[in-house]
């Protein structure tokens, strides 16, 4: 007779390096090779998305197939896509007509190193591979999947929260806590929530599944844009105040957990996306 | 009794004519509407989108439903998804960091207009609503279709095309016709090409369909470019010359008619596409 042992907390952060080792490994077959694309885009592109990210999304994603009773590992494709997806909003957000970033995860962002015409090109690159990994896999709800990745990245969602931004930064009129959750819900929890769903889908998840999903991929979301505001000590932590979007961020999480509770253990991997992330919120400065 | 008669040529061309403004229609249905987007995004979609394109892409992918023995209208979705994704590059293409043109379709190009930040966002979200499109819609071989679009926009299609291009420009060594005629495949024939497959495909096709569609799709984007490079006098026929591009052309129209003999009278209104483009040759400048 076995008696079940609980995973010791180290076991269980291994997991999440391991699959984050299995995105990154699955991400780099699936980037053009050299032979096939001019190589300047080849080595911007792999520039951009290799090596440097947490790969938040594609975590949520598998453990969303894996809370629904499914391999972790059978929403790869999707995982990937929207890592895909979020690399190149990124590389659009930091161009010069943008966010003018220079730097972007620790290196020179997109057009810094490989000019501007061409980060416009990794980006439209990147986005596009999105949709050909989710069209050439026949991934459970393929279609449905699509249709959520694609409609959180438009103008009620990412593109639209970037809009919004680049008008509050001009016109500084968007000060106000709420436009301000506005920008986030769309700019970050709108995909983050289609990162659990969409991996829900792909375990083959039930309507219900579904809605649990968005409940807990919306709070998680939201909870992730405040804690990044916190760090950086803009933003919505800036408006609010910082003990108030530590409050806020502790709530949004608390509910996002309780969200998982139909899933029962196997949303266990859920669970520790969230305790990560209440975790980093505990090393923002505290003013 | 009756005697069926041959439509005339108005008669035909009125039929186009017709099912452009169809396409029209539904592009303006589908555009977002001003409560769901910030007000700038919304006017410059539809500035971008609406009422000035030759739809030829469109046309192309209706004829192909019809060609295998569907409703033209029932690829609808699917040309207006392709519609959108040629905005978008031109939109791109258009901006300072690629080509800086000016004007377009007879206007002011997006970026002159809205700002660069606005068309660098409008070309992305016309992107992001093409596959929205596609995934909304219960289409025969939705994922498919999905798969095709991308891949013709992608690295070996589209984006690697413009990025060729933007290396021909600085470096002025592409010059030679092989390197032009490379270009071309991947910047119009590739995405001309999936507007005849998708919609073939949309329309239900087997295998053989398909084939027959992609080569025809395939010599007459080809066609395509060689005289839009005639009108222009530059680019493949600038390199070629005038009488060398326009007998190409005549060759390449040639053989995509009679890859459409398996499809009988049912490929007619991809026969009329094929011969209006054989006719706009003619009105191009003879050196």
């Amino acid at each position: 007779m076995t008696v079940a042992t609980k995973p010791s907390p180290q076991t269980k952060t291994r997991r999440l390096e391991q699959l984050a080792i299995l995105v990154d490994q699955a991400l780099e077959r699936l980037l053009p090779d050299a032979t096939a694309v001019p190589p300047i885009v080849h080595e911007a592109m792999r520039y951009c998305v290799l090596g440097r990210g947490k790969r938040f999304r594609p975590l949520l994603c598998l453990g969303a197939a894996e809370a629904v009773g499914a391999q972790a590992r059978q929403a790869l494709p999707v995982a990937c896509a929207l890592e895909l997806v979020h690399t190149y909003s990124l590389v659009h957000d930091d161009l010069p007509a943008m966010d003018n970033a220079d730097e972007r995860r620790g290196q020179a962002t997109c057009h810094r190193k490989f000019g501007e015409g061409n980060a416009i090109l990794v980006g439209d690159a990147l986005l596009t591979l999105a949709f050909e990994v989710l069209g050439r896999n026949g991934t459970p709800n393929g279609l449905e999947i699509v249709r959520i990745i694609s409609h959180a990245c438009g103008t009620t969602g990412l593109i639209g929260g970037q809009v919004l931004d680049l008008q509050a930064a001009s016109h500084t009129l968007a000060s106000a806590a709420k436009a301000l959750t506005d920008i986030a819900q769309r700019k970050t929890a709108a995909l983050i929530a289609a990162s659990v769903v969409t991996g829900a889908l792909a375990g083959g998840a039930n309507a219900n599944q579904v809605r649990a999903a968005q409940r807990y991929g919306q709070d998680l979301g939201l909870a992730f844009q405040l804690i990044d505001d916190m760090h950086d000590q803009d933003g919505l932590a800036a408006a609010m105040g910082v003990d108030a979007a530590r409050d806020e961020a502790h709530k949004l999480i608390s509910r996002a957990v309780k969200a998982l509770e139909p899933f029962g253990r196997r949303a266990d991997m859920l669970r520790q996306m969230a305790d990560w992330l209440e975790s980093t919120s505990e090393r923002a400065p505290t003013r």
